[in-house]
Protein backbone atom coordinates (compact mmCIF):
# COMPACT_ATOMS: atom_id res chain seq x y z
CA UNK A 1 0.00 0.00 0.00
CA UNK A 2 0.91 3.34 -0.82
CA UNK A 3 2.34 6.07 1.84
CA UNK A 4 -0.97 8.18 0.81
CA UNK A 5 -2.66 4.98 0.64
CA UNK A 6 -2.33 3.89 4.18
CA UNK A 7 -2.66 6.91 5.55
CA UNK A 8 -6.49 7.29 4.13
CA UNK A 9 -6.90 4.08 5.88
CA UNK A 10 -5.74 5.36 8.88
CA UNK A 11 -8.16 8.33 8.61
CA UNK A 12 -11.23 6.00 8.02
CA UNK A 13 -9.95 3.34 11.10
CA UNK A 14 -9.57 6.31 13.54
CA UNK A 15 -13.55 7.90 12.17
CA UNK A 16 -14.84 4.56 12.41
CA UNK A 17 -13.42 4.26 16.07
CA UNK A 18 -14.82 7.85 16.90
CA UNK A 19 -18.12 6.93 15.33
CA UNK A 20 -18.51 4.60 17.70
CA UNK A 21 -17.14 5.51 20.76
CA UNK A 22 -19.72 8.13 20.26
CA UNK A 23 -22.40 6.41 19.85
CA UNK A 24 -21.52 4.00 22.70
CA UNK A 25 -21.11 6.77 25.09
CA UNK A 26 -24.29 8.41 24.21
CA UNK A 27 -26.24 5.22 24.51
CA UNK A 28 -24.34 3.68 27.71
CA UNK A 29 -22.44 6.21 29.30
CA UNK A 30 -18.91 6.89 30.13
CA UNK A 31 -18.53 4.33 32.71
CA UNK A 32 -20.31 1.19 30.78
CA UNK A 33 -18.58 1.65 27.63
CA UNK A 34 -15.24 -0.17 27.08
CA UNK A 35 -12.64 0.11 24.51
CA UNK A 36 -12.68 -3.43 23.41
CA UNK A 37 -17.11 -2.86 22.80
CA UNK A 38 -16.59 0.47 20.86
CA UNK A 39 -13.49 -1.88 18.83
CA UNK A 40 -16.08 -4.44 18.37
CA UNK A 41 -18.74 -1.71 17.09
CA UNK A 42 -16.31 -0.31 14.75
CA UNK A 43 -15.07 -3.50 13.80
CA UNK A 44 -11.27 -3.33 14.08
CA UNK A 45 -9.16 -4.57 16.44
CA UNK A 46 -9.11 -3.17 20.28
CA UNK A 47 -5.25 -2.78 20.14
CA UNK A 48 -5.93 0.00 17.40
CA UNK A 49 -8.22 1.62 19.77
CA UNK A 50 -5.36 2.29 21.94
CA UNK A 51 -2.89 2.77 19.21
CA UNK A 52 -4.77 5.75 18.30
CA UNK A 53 -6.61 7.23 21.27
CA UNK A 54 -3.91 5.86 24.03
CA UNK A 55 -6.95 5.55 26.72
CA UNK A 56 -10.76 5.66 27.62
CA UNK A 57 -10.50 9.30 28.62
CA UNK A 58 -8.57 10.66 25.62
CA UNK A 59 -11.29 8.70 23.34
CA UNK A 60 -13.98 10.25 25.40
CA UNK A 61 -12.08 13.48 25.30
CA UNK A 62 -11.94 13.08 21.46
CA UNK A 63 -15.13 12.73 20.76
CA UNK A 64 -17.12 15.14 23.45
CA UNK A 65 -15.75 18.39 21.90
CA UNK A 66 -18.53 20.94 22.12
CA UNK A 67 -20.19 21.28 18.56
CA UNK A 68 -19.87 25.00 18.93
CA UNK A 69 -16.18 26.00 18.37
CA UNK A 70 -14.71 28.27 20.53
CA UNK A 71 -12.18 30.09 18.77
CA UNK A 72 -14.80 30.97 16.31
CA UNK A 73 -17.85 31.89 19.13
CA UNK A 74 -15.64 34.44 21.44
CA UNK A 75 -14.74 36.72 18.53
CA UNK A 76 -18.35 36.97 17.45
CA UNK A 77 -19.37 37.51 20.94
CA UNK A 78 -17.04 39.87 21.85
CA UNK A 79 -17.15 42.39 18.65
CA UNK A 80 -19.74 44.91 18.55
CA UNK A 81 -22.29 46.69 21.14
CA UNK A 82 -20.77 44.88 24.48
CA UNK A 83 -24.93 45.62 25.64
CA UNK A 84 -25.66 42.58 22.43
CA UNK A 85 -22.95 40.20 23.62
CA UNK A 86 -25.46 37.94 25.80
CA UNK A 87 -27.85 38.23 22.32
CA UNK A 88 -25.46 37.26 20.00
CA UNK A 89 -23.90 34.82 22.11
CA UNK A 90 -27.54 33.02 22.41
CA UNK A 91 -28.31 33.53 19.17
CA UNK A 92 -25.07 31.65 18.21
CA UNK A 93 -25.16 28.56 20.51
CA UNK A 94 -28.52 28.19 20.22
CA UNK A 95 -28.37 28.78 16.17
CA UNK A 96 -25.82 25.49 16.65
CA UNK A 97 -27.54 23.08 19.30
CA UNK A 98 -30.95 23.37 17.79
CA UNK A 99 -29.44 21.44 14.96
CA UNK A 100 -30.63 17.66 15.53
CA UNK A 101 -26.72 16.35 15.66
CA UNK A 102 -25.50 19.44 17.63
CA UNK A 103 -28.01 18.62 19.88
CA UNK A 104 -27.72 15.67 20.74
CA UNK A 105 -23.86 15.81 20.97
CA UNK A 106 -24.57 18.35 23.20
CA UNK A 107 -27.18 16.82 25.31
CA UNK A 108 -24.82 13.17 25.64
CA UNK A 109 -22.39 15.36 27.23
CA UNK A 110 -24.26 16.72 29.64
CA UNK A 111 -25.77 13.61 30.61
CA UNK A 112 -22.03 12.22 30.95
CA UNK A 113 -21.00 15.06 33.30
CA UNK A 114 -24.14 14.42 34.94
CA UNK A 115 -24.03 11.08 35.88
CA UNK A 116 -20.07 10.22 35.70
CA UNK A 117 -17.60 11.37 37.93
CA UNK A 118 -14.94 10.88 35.65
CA UNK A 119 -16.79 12.34 32.80
CA UNK A 120 -17.82 15.21 34.42
CA UNK A 121 -13.74 15.54 35.46
CA UNK A 122 -12.64 15.89 32.02
CA UNK A 123 -15.31 17.95 30.78
CA UNK A 124 -14.53 20.33 33.38
CA UNK A 125 -10.71 20.25 32.26
CA UNK A 126 -12.15 21.07 28.87
CA UNK A 127 -13.78 23.41 29.65
CA UNK A 128 -11.53 25.40 31.53
CA UNK A 129 -8.88 25.32 28.85
CA UNK A 130 -11.39 25.77 26.10
CA UNK A 131 -13.36 28.12 27.07
CA UNK A 132 -12.68 29.66 30.61
CA UNK A 133 -9.33 30.44 29.14
CA UNK A 134 -9.96 31.82 26.20
CA UNK A 135 -12.77 34.19 27.37
CA UNK A 136 -10.91 34.98 30.45
CA UNK A 137 -8.11 36.24 27.90
CA UNK A 138 -10.29 38.22 25.60
CA UNK A 139 -12.23 39.87 28.20
CA UNK A 140 -9.20 41.26 30.01
CA UNK A 141 -10.42 41.15 33.21
CA UNK A 142 -9.43 39.60 37.03
CA UNK A 143 -13.12 38.27 37.62
CA UNK A 144 -13.30 36.73 34.02
CA UNK A 145 -13.28 32.77 34.76
CA UNK A 146 -16.07 33.22 37.29
CA UNK A 147 -17.85 35.61 34.50
CA UNK A 148 -17.47 32.23 32.12
CA UNK A 149 -18.42 29.48 35.10
CA UNK A 150 -21.95 31.81 35.76
CA UNK A 151 -22.81 31.80 31.83
CA UNK A 152 -21.87 28.17 31.44
CA UNK A 153 -23.95 27.30 34.13
CA UNK A 154 -27.04 29.32 32.60
CA UNK A 155 -26.46 27.89 29.00
CA UNK A 156 -25.69 23.97 30.82
CA UNK A 157 -29.59 24.72 32.43
CA UNK A 158 -30.84 25.49 29.42
CA UNK A 159 -29.89 22.56 28.02
CA UNK A 160 -30.89 20.31 30.89
CA UNK A 161 -34.67 22.34 30.99
CA UNK A 162 -35.31 22.32 27.24
CA UNK A 163 -33.41 19.38 25.72
CA UNK A 164 -33.65 16.99 28.38
CA UNK A 165 -36.15 17.43 30.99
CA UNK A 166 -38.28 18.90 28.34
CA UNK A 167 -40.06 21.04 31.14
CA UNK A 168 -43.18 23.09 29.11
CA UNK A 169 -43.21 25.87 28.08
CA UNK A 170 -39.10 26.48 27.75
CA UNK A 171 -39.36 22.84 25.63
CA UNK A 172 -41.70 24.43 22.69
CA UNK A 173 -40.89 28.01 22.66
CA UNK A 174 -38.90 29.45 19.75
CA UNK A 175 -35.59 29.57 19.75
CA UNK A 176 -35.74 33.09 19.22
CA UNK A 177 -38.00 33.67 22.14
CA UNK A 178 -35.68 31.68 24.73
CA UNK A 179 -32.88 33.32 23.34
CA UNK A 180 -34.21 36.77 24.05
CA UNK A 181 -35.16 35.42 27.79
CA UNK A 182 -31.72 34.82 28.55
CA UNK A 183 -29.89 37.01 26.49
CA UNK A 184 -29.61 40.14 29.56
CA UNK A 185 -28.33 37.37 31.92
CA UNK A 186 -25.72 36.25 29.84
CA UNK A 187 -25.18 40.19 28.98
CA UNK A 188 -24.72 40.57 32.36
CA UNK A 189 -22.38 37.64 33.79
CA UNK A 190 -20.17 38.96 30.66
CA UNK A 191 -19.54 42.17 32.21
CA UNK A 192 -22.13 43.53 34.01
CA UNK A 193 -22.60 44.00 37.47
CA UNK A 194 -22.11 41.04 39.79
CA UNK A 195 -23.10 41.81 43.41
CA UNK B 1 -49.32 -5.80 68.79
CA UNK B 2 -51.51 -2.79 69.65
CA UNK B 3 -53.18 -0.70 67.25
CA UNK B 4 -50.20 2.22 67.63
CA UNK B 5 -47.47 -0.56 68.04
CA UNK B 6 -48.68 -1.66 64.53
CA UNK B 7 -48.70 1.76 63.02
CA UNK B 8 -45.24 2.90 64.57
CA UNK B 9 -43.76 -0.57 63.06
CA UNK B 10 -45.59 0.18 59.87
CA UNK B 11 -43.89 4.28 60.15
CA UNK B 12 -40.30 2.15 60.63
CA UNK B 13 -40.74 -0.42 58.06
CA UNK B 14 -41.99 2.38 54.91
CA UNK B 15 -38.58 4.92 56.56
CA UNK B 16 -36.47 1.97 56.11
CA UNK B 17 -37.87 1.05 52.16
CA UNK B 18 -37.30 5.36 51.76
CA UNK B 19 -34.31 5.21 52.85
CA UNK B 20 -32.43 2.02 51.20
CA UNK B 21 -34.33 3.62 48.14
CA UNK B 22 -32.71 7.14 48.43
CA UNK B 23 -29.13 5.22 48.76
CA UNK B 24 -29.66 3.19 45.71
CA UNK B 25 -31.14 5.26 43.18
CA UNK B 26 -28.63 7.68 44.01
CA UNK B 27 -26.26 4.89 43.94
CA UNK B 28 -27.33 2.95 40.60
CA UNK B 29 -29.68 5.56 38.72
CA UNK B 30 -33.50 4.56 38.46
CA UNK B 31 -33.06 1.83 36.24
CA UNK B 32 -30.69 0.01 37.81
CA UNK B 33 -32.49 0.13 40.60
CA UNK B 34 -35.13 -2.64 41.44
CA UNK B 35 -37.98 -2.96 43.63
CA UNK B 36 -36.35 -6.11 44.81
CA UNK B 37 -33.11 -4.49 45.38
CA UNK B 38 -34.84 -1.83 47.82
CA UNK B 39 -36.67 -4.51 49.85
CA UNK B 40 -33.27 -6.61 50.17
CA UNK B 41 -31.16 -3.19 51.26
CA UNK B 42 -34.27 -2.50 53.81
CA UNK B 43 -34.43 -5.84 54.68
CA UNK B 44 -37.94 -6.57 53.98
CA UNK B 45 -40.13 -8.93 52.13
CA UNK B 46 -41.02 -7.66 48.33
CA UNK B 47 -44.45 -7.78 48.55
CA UNK B 48 -44.29 -5.28 50.85
CA UNK B 49 -42.05 -2.02 48.71
CA UNK B 50 -45.52 -2.73 46.66
CA UNK B 51 -48.16 -2.90 49.45
CA UNK B 52 -46.63 1.04 50.88
CA UNK B 53 -45.58 2.57 47.54
CA UNK B 54 -47.73 0.64 44.45
CA UNK B 55 -45.00 0.79 41.56
CA UNK B 56 -41.20 2.16 41.50
CA UNK B 57 -42.29 5.43 39.86
CA UNK B 58 -43.82 6.27 42.97
CA UNK B 59 -41.29 4.91 45.12
CA UNK B 60 -39.05 6.75 43.01
CA UNK B 61 -41.07 10.07 43.26
CA UNK B 62 -41.81 9.89 47.33
CA UNK B 63 -37.55 9.71 47.71
CA UNK B 64 -36.79 12.98 45.26
CA UNK B 65 -38.98 15.29 46.86
CA UNK B 66 -37.31 18.56 46.48
CA UNK B 67 -35.48 19.47 50.26
CA UNK B 68 -37.26 22.78 49.42
CA UNK B 69 -40.81 23.12 50.66
CA UNK B 70 -42.51 25.43 47.77
CA UNK B 71 -45.32 26.02 50.07
CA UNK B 72 -42.72 27.71 52.17
CA UNK B 73 -40.40 29.17 49.87
CA UNK B 74 -43.02 30.65 47.03
CA UNK B 75 -44.69 33.11 49.70
CA UNK B 76 -41.06 33.91 51.09
CA UNK B 77 -39.92 34.69 47.25
CA UNK B 78 -43.29 36.69 46.52
CA UNK B 79 -43.49 38.83 50.02
CA UNK B 80 -41.27 42.09 49.99
CA UNK B 81 -39.96 44.20 46.79
CA UNK B 82 -40.48 42.45 43.84
CA UNK B 83 -36.85 44.10 43.07
CA UNK B 84 -35.12 41.66 45.77
CA UNK B 85 -37.09 38.60 44.65
CA UNK B 86 -34.48 37.29 43.09
CA UNK B 87 -32.00 37.75 46.36
CA UNK B 88 -34.51 36.04 48.43
CA UNK B 89 -35.09 32.91 46.19
CA UNK B 90 -31.22 32.53 45.52
CA UNK B 91 -30.54 32.79 49.54
CA UNK B 92 -33.17 30.71 50.80
CA UNK B 93 -32.24 27.95 47.93
CA UNK B 94 -28.65 27.87 48.45
CA UNK B 95 -29.07 27.78 52.38
CA UNK B 96 -30.57 24.83 52.23
CA UNK B 97 -29.03 22.98 49.09
CA UNK B 98 -25.04 24.08 50.54
CA UNK B 99 -26.19 21.50 53.66
CA UNK B 100 -24.74 18.24 52.57
CA UNK B 101 -27.52 15.86 52.97
CA UNK B 102 -29.90 18.29 50.97
CA UNK B 103 -27.05 19.03 48.31
CA UNK B 104 -27.22 15.22 47.91
CA UNK B 105 -31.16 14.78 47.25
CA UNK B 106 -30.67 17.43 44.71
CA UNK B 107 -27.89 16.55 42.99
CA UNK B 108 -29.31 12.51 42.88
CA UNK B 109 -32.37 14.41 41.10
CA UNK B 110 -30.26 16.17 38.73
CA UNK B 111 -28.44 13.04 38.04
CA UNK B 112 -31.50 11.16 37.44
CA UNK B 113 -32.80 13.51 35.33
CA UNK B 114 -29.95 14.29 33.28
CA UNK B 115 -29.15 10.40 32.40
CA UNK B 116 -32.75 8.72 32.60
CA UNK B 117 -35.80 9.44 30.51
CA UNK B 118 -38.07 7.97 32.82
CA UNK B 119 -37.14 9.64 35.42
CA UNK B 120 -36.85 12.68 34.11
CA UNK B 121 -40.85 12.36 32.85
CA UNK B 122 -41.51 11.86 36.66
CA UNK B 123 -39.17 15.05 37.46
CA UNK B 124 -41.07 17.08 35.11
CA UNK B 125 -44.32 15.96 36.33
CA UNK B 126 -43.52 17.13 39.74
CA UNK B 127 -42.08 20.13 38.68
CA UNK B 128 -45.08 21.30 37.01
CA UNK B 129 -47.06 20.51 39.37
CA UNK B 130 -45.42 21.14 42.78
CA UNK B 131 -43.31 23.93 41.49
CA UNK B 132 -44.61 25.69 38.38
CA UNK B 133 -48.33 25.71 38.81
CA UNK B 134 -47.88 27.41 42.43
CA UNK B 135 -45.92 30.00 41.11
CA UNK B 136 -48.11 30.45 38.57
CA UNK B 137 -51.22 30.89 40.31
CA UNK B 138 -48.70 33.38 43.32
CA UNK B 139 -47.29 35.39 39.80
CA UNK B 140 -51.03 35.82 38.45
CA UNK B 141 -49.43 36.34 35.44
CA UNK B 142 -50.15 34.62 32.26
CA UNK B 143 -46.41 33.80 30.97
CA UNK B 144 -45.89 32.45 34.77
CA UNK B 145 -44.81 29.12 33.61
CA UNK B 146 -42.27 30.35 31.08
CA UNK B 147 -41.28 32.45 33.83
CA UNK B 148 -40.94 29.84 36.33
CA UNK B 149 -39.00 27.15 33.58
CA UNK B 150 -36.27 29.90 33.23
CA UNK B 151 -35.58 30.18 36.83
CA UNK B 152 -35.42 26.30 37.14
CA UNK B 153 -33.16 26.70 33.77
CA UNK B 154 -30.62 28.62 36.07
CA UNK B 155 -31.35 26.85 39.22
CA UNK B 156 -30.33 23.47 37.73
CA UNK B 157 -27.15 24.68 35.72
CA UNK B 158 -26.36 26.25 39.01
CA UNK B 159 -26.43 22.56 40.58
CA UNK B 160 -24.52 21.06 37.38
CA UNK B 161 -21.75 23.70 37.45
CA UNK B 162 -20.90 24.03 41.07
CA UNK B 163 -21.71 20.79 42.76
CA UNK B 164 -22.00 18.12 40.08
CA UNK B 165 -18.82 19.55 37.81
CA UNK B 166 -17.60 21.49 40.20
CA UNK B 167 -16.31 23.95 37.90
CA UNK B 168 -13.89 26.72 39.50
CA UNK B 169 -14.11 29.45 40.27
CA UNK B 170 -17.91 28.64 40.56
CA UNK B 171 -17.65 25.70 42.62
CA UNK B 172 -15.56 27.32 45.94
CA UNK B 173 -17.09 30.76 45.74
CA UNK B 174 -18.86 31.60 48.72
CA UNK B 175 -22.97 31.04 48.64
CA UNK B 176 -23.36 34.39 49.15
CA UNK B 177 -21.05 35.32 46.15
CA UNK B 178 -23.16 32.96 43.98
CA UNK B 179 -26.52 34.27 45.22
CA UNK B 180 -25.33 37.85 44.14
CA UNK B 181 -24.61 36.53 41.18
CA UNK B 182 -27.46 35.07 40.06
CA UNK B 183 -30.24 37.27 41.98
CA UNK B 184 -30.73 39.79 39.38
CA UNK B 185 -31.35 36.78 37.00
CA UNK B 186 -33.61 35.41 39.07
CA UNK B 187 -35.67 39.12 40.00
CA UNK B 188 -35.42 39.64 35.88
CA UNK B 189 -36.45 36.13 35.31
CA UNK B 190 -39.90 36.14 37.58
CA UNK B 191 -41.08 39.81 37.00
CA UNK B 192 -38.79 41.90 34.51
CA UNK B 193 -38.92 41.71 31.07
CA UNK B 194 -38.48 38.62 28.82
CA UNK B 195 -37.71 39.66 25.59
Amino acid sequence: MSRTGRRKGETRTREAIADAARELFAKRGFDRTSLRAVAAAAGVDPSLVLHFYGSKERLFLSVVSPPVDPAVLIPHVLEGPPEKAGERLALFVLGVIEEPAARERVTAMVRAAASEPAAAAILRDLISREVLTPVAQALGVEDAPLRASLVGSQMVGLVMARYIVQVEPLASASAEQVARAIAPTLTRYLSGPLD
